[in-house]
């Protein structure tokens, strides 16, 4: 349960509203998540991280789909439970299936492993891109 | 600097040896890195990821370049140097120019802000994916 | 569900009832939290970190609400539920009210985006404090 | 190193150029910090990180000292270098001491290790405020 | 709930079932863990998996104990409930108690506490081994 | 670099140099390492650590060498290259060799991939321990 109190949509502020009008609409569902009616608290918050994800999120040079597989793989090693199931639920819209969502998981097990061997073991840079 | 000695090419086993043979050909550079001449101080964890790695990073619904992608948002996430900067070589010699790993870094920082302000929050889910 | 049965008061021996009555009378509660009678399980341990606890919490140069906030913005980052649930229900009786936890999580947010990008860029540090 | 060539001023284009010479002014410093060189290299994420830094440092209900001081404790706790380093400084510049920062450290500490034993005995939380 | 469809053992291909009847046989257990019927949602991943973690387990110079309590460290530095649950269970059926626990649970805390502050204050190596 | 300037002996107040004095005794070294020196900055915060790790590594269910392991599979996870440095080195001094570390490394990088995938997939627990 949020620790604070969600602002609901029939009790919120007209800027407030603002927000949720457009992210149903562009998100095409109608209800507001848990997630963005917890952050109405602090309606700054609210606003700056609406904008902020409409912006990150825009399809560029990584599609839509890559780009909340990212989402996935960040999460999961997080430990994120609310964004997992968030974002595993965004990527299945777009297309994402089961085999798809095996092969990422591989992936961020793999390298979570490894991750932890370089670590431990103290392993030295030899490899130095510069983009 | 590694805590154990790294194994160099002329003092290794022939199963060590078949391995770094196998990983130079396989990448294509002349030289064992340090993370596998570091890994070869325990042969029977060599073997084994570099098997692993090589069925998890072969191309399948995911191509290569998105799974190395994946590991740098992994690594960042973990904050692994030798990692970050060995996927990131790996990944700019697939492709990836400084506006990809660009947007990649703007996923990634932003899902790392919204997932600790979901559990900052204690935000219950409220979307379940079932794949 | 606690993986150790917890200790009840009633079965405590008298080291870990006298850490119990210290705890209630000090919190002004009248119920033994969870933690701390899953930590009875194993007394040195619920005795040094009662201990230690007073020591570290105790108002010094940082204020009582001041710590418990530094005490959400880590259980946030390492994504901990009971102690995220705890210590804002602490910083709350001290306090702290929506729009105060709304600044903090934002800047919890904010620089857990900024560390994953100084991380992931493997960004050389160019100020060097020394106090 | 960075993964990515750094954007010195004088090959940056005018909207990089602009927020170099707002961060220069603000900060009271006459030249770039690495981090900031080094996001440029993707000008949105450059543009979008200064703005949102600065809405959320601005004082508010918490003064920019205890900010700072909370920057230093999601840093520590994510174990960012770059980021201990930069916000230490800023700590320091605003007149944290060695004490202050004992302080932080000791609260820091004890909350990583009550987090971890909280989880490592799955304890279920019996406080859930509402603000 | 897991994100994907548990593959239950009458729906099992016949390789994944050989792994269930492998797992169950060497376990002495009459069922098959979540985590392993989530798992088969990708068989490569199923027949990896299990075949790793028999190799990494199996008892050498480390006792089969140890190994679990390790796998308790992590995972309790981590915070993943399902790990912590699953190999407590199985160091309890090893022989570990709830006193060993407790020291367990007091090594994992300290080093936690220790790590962000050697981290927190940047505290450069002095101490190199080469193993 | 450390943040603040750390505490060398010549300059120690009494209290501090009767840690410094202990802690080489005990550890049988002729130099304070850099850790101590540092948190020295802060002496409430040196004179509680030092005497909680003694606490807390103590042989008791477990021996000094399992103590050790532990921290360098906590310090491993978390990357905290002070800490593998000089734990290793510690379990080193007490008979860990590269055989017993690659078996200790590969259990630490198995359960960290485990742990992301459990997470990964939100697997609920079906396995409840009650020590």
């Amino acid at each position: 349960m949020s620790t604070v109190k969600m602002v609901e949509y029939e009790h919120a502020s007209p800027e407030v509203k603002a927000v949720y009008d457009d992210l149903m609409a562009r998100k095409g569902i109608d209800f507001v998540p848990n997630f963005w009616k917890t952050v109405a608290s602090h309606p700054p918050t609210l606003i700056r991280l609406w904008r902020d994800l409409n912006e990150v999120m825009a399809p560029g040079r990584l599609d839509r789909l890559t780009k909340e597989m990212i989402a996935i793989a960040v999460s999961a090693t997080n430990g994120c439970n609310y964004c997992i199931n968030s974002h595993t639920a965004a990527a299945q819209a777009l297309g994402m299936d089961a085999e798809m969502l095996g092969e990422l998981m591989a992936v961020v097990g793999m390298f979570n492993l490894t991750n932890r061997m370089a670590e431990g073991y103290q392993v030295e840079s030899d490899v130095l891109p510069t983009l």
